[in-house]
Protein backbone atom coordinates (compact mmCIF):
# COMPACT_ATOMS: atom_id res chain seq x y z
CA UNK A 1 0.00 0.00 0.00
CA UNK A 2 1.58 3.12 -0.54
CA UNK A 3 2.16 5.39 2.16
CA UNK A 4 0.88 9.28 2.81
CA UNK A 5 3.00 12.00 3.65
CA UNK A 6 1.16 14.91 5.67
CA UNK A 7 1.24 16.62 2.02
CA UNK A 8 -0.71 13.76 0.83
CA UNK A 9 -3.34 13.86 3.85
CA UNK A 10 -6.90 15.98 4.09
CA UNK A 11 -8.73 16.53 6.08
CA UNK A 12 -12.01 14.52 6.10
CA UNK A 13 -9.81 11.52 4.46
CA UNK A 14 -11.10 8.19 5.71
CA UNK A 15 -9.76 4.79 5.53
CA UNK A 16 -10.96 1.68 6.78
CA UNK A 17 -9.35 -1.06 8.46
CA UNK A 18 -9.31 -5.24 7.39
CA UNK A 19 -10.86 -7.23 10.07
CA UNK A 20 -9.80 -9.08 13.52
CA UNK A 21 -11.94 -11.72 14.73
CA UNK A 22 -11.99 -11.88 18.64
CA UNK A 23 -12.21 -14.68 20.51
CA UNK A 24 -13.15 -15.66 24.60
CA UNK A 25 -9.23 -17.15 24.52
CA UNK A 26 -7.60 -13.66 23.18
CA UNK A 27 -9.36 -12.55 25.94
CA UNK A 28 -8.58 -14.07 28.71
CA UNK A 29 -5.05 -13.83 27.37
CA UNK A 30 -4.49 -10.20 27.35
CA UNK A 31 -6.72 -9.81 30.51
CA UNK A 32 -4.27 -12.45 32.47
CA UNK A 33 -1.76 -10.56 31.52
CA UNK A 34 -2.40 -6.53 31.74
CA UNK A 35 -6.25 -6.41 33.32
CA UNK A 36 -7.02 -9.53 35.35
CA UNK A 37 -10.21 -8.64 36.86
CA UNK A 38 -13.26 -11.10 37.18
CA UNK A 39 -15.12 -9.49 34.45
CA UNK A 40 -12.38 -9.85 31.91
CA UNK A 41 -11.39 -13.11 32.86
CA UNK A 42 -14.63 -15.22 33.46
CA UNK A 43 -17.77 -15.44 32.01
CA UNK A 44 -19.38 -16.73 35.34
CA UNK A 45 -17.88 -14.43 37.49
CA UNK A 46 -18.98 -11.71 34.89
CA UNK A 47 -22.43 -12.29 35.05
CA UNK A 48 -22.93 -10.39 38.25
CA UNK A 49 -20.66 -7.35 37.35
CA UNK A 50 -21.55 -4.00 35.27
CA UNK A 51 -20.81 -5.94 31.62
CA UNK A 52 -22.75 -8.35 32.31
CA UNK A 53 -20.80 -10.86 30.47
CA UNK A 54 -17.40 -11.52 29.58
CA UNK A 55 -15.64 -8.56 28.14
CA UNK A 56 -12.37 -7.58 26.99
CA UNK A 57 -10.07 -5.25 28.52
CA UNK A 58 -10.90 -2.16 27.06
CA UNK A 59 -7.02 -1.49 26.35
CA UNK A 60 -7.17 -5.18 24.44
CA UNK A 61 -9.55 -3.24 22.15
CA UNK A 62 -7.52 -0.32 22.38
CA UNK A 63 -4.48 -2.74 21.07
CA UNK A 64 -6.49 -4.61 18.64
CA UNK A 65 -7.12 -1.05 17.28
CA UNK A 66 -3.39 -0.10 17.33
CA UNK A 67 -2.85 -3.94 15.23
CA UNK A 68 -5.59 -2.83 12.56
CA UNK A 69 -4.25 0.81 11.76
CA UNK A 70 -1.07 -0.53 11.55
CA UNK A 71 -1.91 -2.99 9.32
CA UNK A 72 -2.74 -0.84 6.69
CA UNK A 73 -6.14 1.02 8.44
CA UNK A 74 -4.27 4.60 8.46
CA UNK A 75 -1.45 4.10 5.59
CA UNK A 76 1.13 7.02 7.13
CA UNK A 77 4.95 7.09 5.99
CA UNK A 78 6.89 6.19 8.70
CA UNK A 79 4.64 4.60 10.63
CA UNK A 80 2.09 5.31 13.38
CA UNK A 81 3.78 7.52 16.13
CA UNK A 82 1.07 8.78 18.56
CA UNK A 83 2.06 11.57 20.77
CA UNK A 84 -1.47 11.20 22.77
CA UNK A 85 -5.39 10.45 22.34
CA UNK A 86 -8.43 10.73 24.23
CA UNK A 87 -10.30 7.35 23.87
CA UNK A 88 -13.71 6.45 25.76
CA UNK A 89 -15.53 2.58 25.49
CA UNK A 90 -19.37 3.44 24.63
CA UNK A 91 -19.78 0.07 24.89
CA UNK A 92 -18.28 -3.87 25.83
CA UNK A 93 -16.08 -5.47 23.47
CA UNK A 94 -17.06 -8.95 23.49
CA UNK A 95 -15.70 -12.43 22.68
CA UNK A 96 -17.00 -12.95 19.74
CA UNK A 97 -17.01 -9.54 18.17
CA UNK A 98 -15.49 -9.20 14.57
CA UNK A 99 -13.85 -5.72 14.84
CA UNK A 100 -12.85 -3.14 11.95
CA UNK A 101 -11.69 0.58 12.56
CA UNK A 102 -12.88 3.02 10.22
CA UNK A 103 -10.36 6.12 10.48
CA UNK A 104 -11.07 10.35 9.45
CA UNK A 105 -8.34 13.09 9.46
CA UNK A 106 -9.39 15.79 11.60
CA UNK A 107 -7.17 18.04 11.76
CA UNK A 108 -3.46 18.50 9.70
CA UNK A 109 -1.53 20.65 11.64
CA UNK A 110 2.10 21.21 9.94
CA UNK A 111 4.95 21.81 12.80
CA UNK A 112 6.25 25.78 12.93
CA UNK A 113 9.37 24.33 14.95
CA UNK A 114 10.16 21.40 12.70
CA UNK A 115 10.10 21.60 9.12
CA UNK A 116 9.63 18.09 8.20
CA UNK A 117 6.85 16.75 10.06
CA UNK A 118 3.73 18.05 11.48
CA UNK A 119 0.73 16.76 13.51
CA UNK A 120 -2.22 15.02 12.51
CA UNK A 121 -5.20 14.55 14.52
CA UNK A 122 -7.48 11.09 13.53
CA UNK A 123 -10.32 10.10 14.39
CA UNK A 124 -10.96 6.00 14.88
CA UNK A 125 -14.26 4.62 15.68
CA UNK A 126 -13.53 0.86 16.27
CA UNK A 127 -16.91 -1.16 15.22
CA UNK A 128 -18.07 -4.56 15.97
CA UNK A 129 -19.60 -6.90 13.40
CA UNK A 130 -23.43 -5.39 13.97
CA UNK A 131 -21.73 -1.93 13.22
CA UNK A 132 -22.27 -0.87 17.02
CA UNK A 133 -18.87 1.41 18.03
CA UNK A 134 -16.95 -0.19 21.10
CA UNK A 135 -14.40 2.46 21.35
CA UNK A 136 -13.71 5.95 19.97
CA UNK A 137 -10.03 6.88 19.67
CA UNK A 138 -8.70 10.43 18.35
CA UNK A 139 -5.80 9.99 18.24
CA UNK A 140 -2.62 13.05 17.41
CA UNK A 141 0.07 11.05 15.27
CA UNK A 142 3.83 12.61 14.08
CA UNK A 143 3.31 11.96 10.14
CA UNK A 144 6.95 13.25 8.34
CA UNK A 145 6.67 15.64 4.94
CA UNK A 146 7.55 14.63 1.98
CA UNK A 147 11.00 14.76 1.67
CA UNK A 148 12.48 17.49 -0.53
CA UNK A 149 14.88 15.30 -2.86
CA UNK A 150 12.17 12.66 -2.86
CA UNK A 151 10.10 12.53 -6.48
CA UNK A 152 6.40 13.47 -5.69
CA UNK A 153 4.23 11.05 -7.69
CA UNK B 1 -5.98 -4.10 50.57
CA UNK B 2 -9.10 -2.36 51.91
CA UNK B 3 -11.16 -1.30 48.87
CA UNK B 4 -12.24 2.13 48.63
CA UNK B 5 -15.97 2.55 47.52
CA UNK B 6 -17.06 6.34 46.27
CA UNK B 7 -17.89 7.57 50.01
CA UNK B 8 -14.12 6.56 51.16
CA UNK B 9 -12.44 8.95 48.33
CA UNK B 10 -11.79 12.31 47.97
CA UNK B 11 -10.04 14.59 45.76
CA UNK B 12 -6.31 15.35 46.28
CA UNK B 13 -5.88 11.35 47.25
CA UNK B 14 -2.66 9.46 45.81
CA UNK B 15 -2.04 6.15 45.62
CA UNK B 16 1.29 4.33 44.32
CA UNK B 17 1.62 1.19 42.88
CA UNK B 18 4.18 -1.69 43.18
CA UNK B 19 6.52 -1.93 40.26
CA UNK B 20 7.17 -3.57 36.87
CA UNK B 21 10.43 -4.47 35.54
CA UNK B 22 10.34 -4.52 31.80
CA UNK B 23 12.58 -5.78 29.63
CA UNK B 24 13.03 -6.39 25.39
CA UNK B 25 11.84 -9.42 25.25
CA UNK B 26 8.21 -8.05 26.56
CA UNK B 27 8.56 -5.02 23.93
CA UNK B 28 8.80 -7.44 21.32
CA UNK B 29 6.40 -9.83 22.57
CA UNK B 30 3.57 -7.15 22.89
CA UNK B 31 4.78 -5.15 19.68
CA UNK B 32 4.59 -8.29 17.49
CA UNK B 33 1.22 -8.84 18.64
CA UNK B 34 -0.45 -5.78 18.61
CA UNK B 35 1.88 -3.05 17.60
CA UNK B 36 4.58 -4.14 14.34
CA UNK B 37 6.58 -1.03 13.32
CA UNK B 38 10.22 -1.24 13.56
CA UNK B 39 10.93 0.96 16.20
CA UNK B 40 8.98 -1.55 18.68
CA UNK B 41 10.29 -4.37 17.31
CA UNK B 42 14.00 -4.59 16.59
CA UNK B 43 17.28 -2.04 17.93
CA UNK B 44 18.93 -1.89 14.80
CA UNK B 45 15.88 -0.88 13.14
CA UNK B 46 14.67 1.49 15.76
CA UNK B 47 17.97 3.52 15.86
CA UNK B 48 17.31 5.91 12.27
CA UNK B 49 13.81 6.49 13.95
CA UNK B 50 12.52 9.20 16.00
CA UNK B 51 12.62 7.25 19.11
CA UNK B 52 16.64 6.45 18.36
CA UNK B 53 16.45 2.79 19.60
CA UNK B 54 13.88 0.41 20.41
CA UNK B 55 10.84 1.57 22.22
CA UNK B 56 7.80 0.24 23.85
CA UNK B 57 4.78 0.79 22.48
CA UNK B 58 2.69 3.65 24.08
CA UNK B 59 -0.77 0.81 24.05
CA UNK B 60 1.90 -1.64 26.37
CA UNK B 61 2.98 1.18 29.04
CA UNK B 62 -1.14 2.04 29.02
CA UNK B 63 -1.24 -2.02 29.27
CA UNK B 64 1.36 -2.03 31.84
CA UNK B 65 0.06 0.59 33.80
CA UNK B 66 -3.31 -1.23 33.83
CA UNK B 67 -1.98 -3.76 35.51
CA UNK B 68 -0.65 -1.99 38.20
CA UNK B 69 -3.45 0.19 38.82
CA UNK B 70 -5.00 -3.07 39.49
CA UNK B 71 -3.04 -4.74 41.35
CA UNK B 72 -3.14 -2.37 44.18
CA UNK B 73 -2.64 0.78 42.25
CA UNK B 74 -6.08 2.20 42.52
CA UNK B 75 -7.93 0.50 45.31
CA UNK B 76 -11.76 0.94 44.30
CA UNK B 77 -14.59 -1.30 44.97
CA UNK B 78 -15.69 -3.14 42.44
CA UNK B 79 -12.47 -3.27 40.32
CA UNK B 80 -11.39 -0.33 37.64
CA UNK B 81 -13.89 -0.10 35.17
CA UNK B 82 -12.72 3.10 32.70
CA UNK B 83 -15.69 4.77 30.89
CA UNK B 84 -12.93 6.68 29.02
CA UNK B 85 -9.26 8.47 29.17
CA UNK B 86 -6.97 11.08 27.89
CA UNK B 87 -3.18 9.79 27.49
CA UNK B 88 -0.39 11.40 26.24
CA UNK B 89 3.19 9.90 26.30
CA UNK B 90 5.69 12.66 27.05
CA UNK B 91 8.76 10.41 25.99
CA UNK B 92 9.54 6.76 25.22
CA UNK B 93 9.00 3.68 27.33
CA UNK B 94 12.34 1.71 27.05
CA UNK B 95 13.13 -2.07 27.45
CA UNK B 96 15.33 -1.40 30.60
CA UNK B 97 12.53 0.83 32.66
CA UNK B 98 11.39 -0.29 36.25
CA UNK B 99 7.75 1.43 35.74
CA UNK B 100 5.63 2.52 39.08
CA UNK B 101 2.23 4.13 38.85
CA UNK B 102 1.69 7.87 40.90
CA UNK B 103 -2.14 8.20 40.94
CA UNK B 104 -3.97 11.42 42.31
CA UNK B 105 -7.86 11.51 42.95
CA UNK B 106 -8.89 14.47 40.73
CA UNK B 107 -12.44 14.61 40.54
CA UNK B 108 -15.45 12.66 42.48
CA UNK B 109 -19.38 13.19 40.80
CA UNK B 110 -21.80 11.00 42.17
CA UNK B 111 -24.67 9.93 39.55
CA UNK B 112 -27.92 11.56 39.59
CA UNK B 113 -29.53 8.86 37.46
CA UNK B 114 -27.64 5.93 39.35
CA UNK B 115 -27.71 6.37 42.83
CA UNK B 116 -25.68 3.33 43.87
CA UNK B 117 -22.56 4.69 41.90
CA UNK B 118 -20.05 8.13 40.94
CA UNK B 119 -17.61 8.93 38.04
CA UNK B 120 -14.17 9.58 39.71
CA UNK B 121 -11.63 11.05 37.67
CA UNK B 122 -7.42 9.80 38.10
CA UNK B 123 -4.29 11.57 37.05
CA UNK B 124 -2.04 8.35 36.71
CA UNK B 125 1.74 9.05 35.91
CA UNK B 126 3.96 6.16 34.82
CA UNK B 127 7.41 6.93 35.91
CA UNK B 128 10.64 5.15 35.30
CA UNK B 129 13.48 4.48 37.89
CA UNK B 130 14.66 7.95 37.18
CA UNK B 131 11.50 9.44 37.76
CA UNK B 132 10.84 10.59 34.38
CA UNK B 133 7.07 10.73 33.08
CA UNK B 134 6.69 8.28 30.13
CA UNK B 135 2.82 8.64 30.08
CA UNK B 136 0.14 10.43 31.82
CA UNK B 137 -3.75 8.91 31.83
CA UNK B 138 -6.36 10.84 33.28
CA UNK B 139 -9.31 8.16 33.44
CA UNK B 140 -12.95 8.07 34.27
CA UNK B 141 -13.92 5.29 36.79
CA UNK B 142 -16.85 4.36 37.53
CA UNK B 143 -17.02 3.90 41.25
CA UNK B 144 -19.57 1.95 43.52
CA UNK B 145 -21.15 3.94 46.77
CA UNK B 146 -21.05 1.61 49.56
CA UNK B 147 -24.26 -0.14 49.64
CA UNK B 148 -26.65 0.94 52.31
CA UNK B 149 -27.15 -2.16 53.89
CA UNK B 150 -23.05 -2.44 54.42
CA UNK B 151 -21.17 -1.99 57.72
CA UNK B 152 -19.33 1.67 56.90
CA UNK B 153 -16.29 0.88 58.62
Amino acid sequence: MRELYLDDLRVGQRFVSDLHALDEAQVIAFASQFDPQPFHLNEAAAKDTLFGGLAASGWHTAAITMRLMVRGGVPVAGGLVGAGAEISWPQPTRPDDVLRVESEILEITPSRSRPDRGMVKVRSETRNQRGEVVQILEARLVVPRRPSTADSG
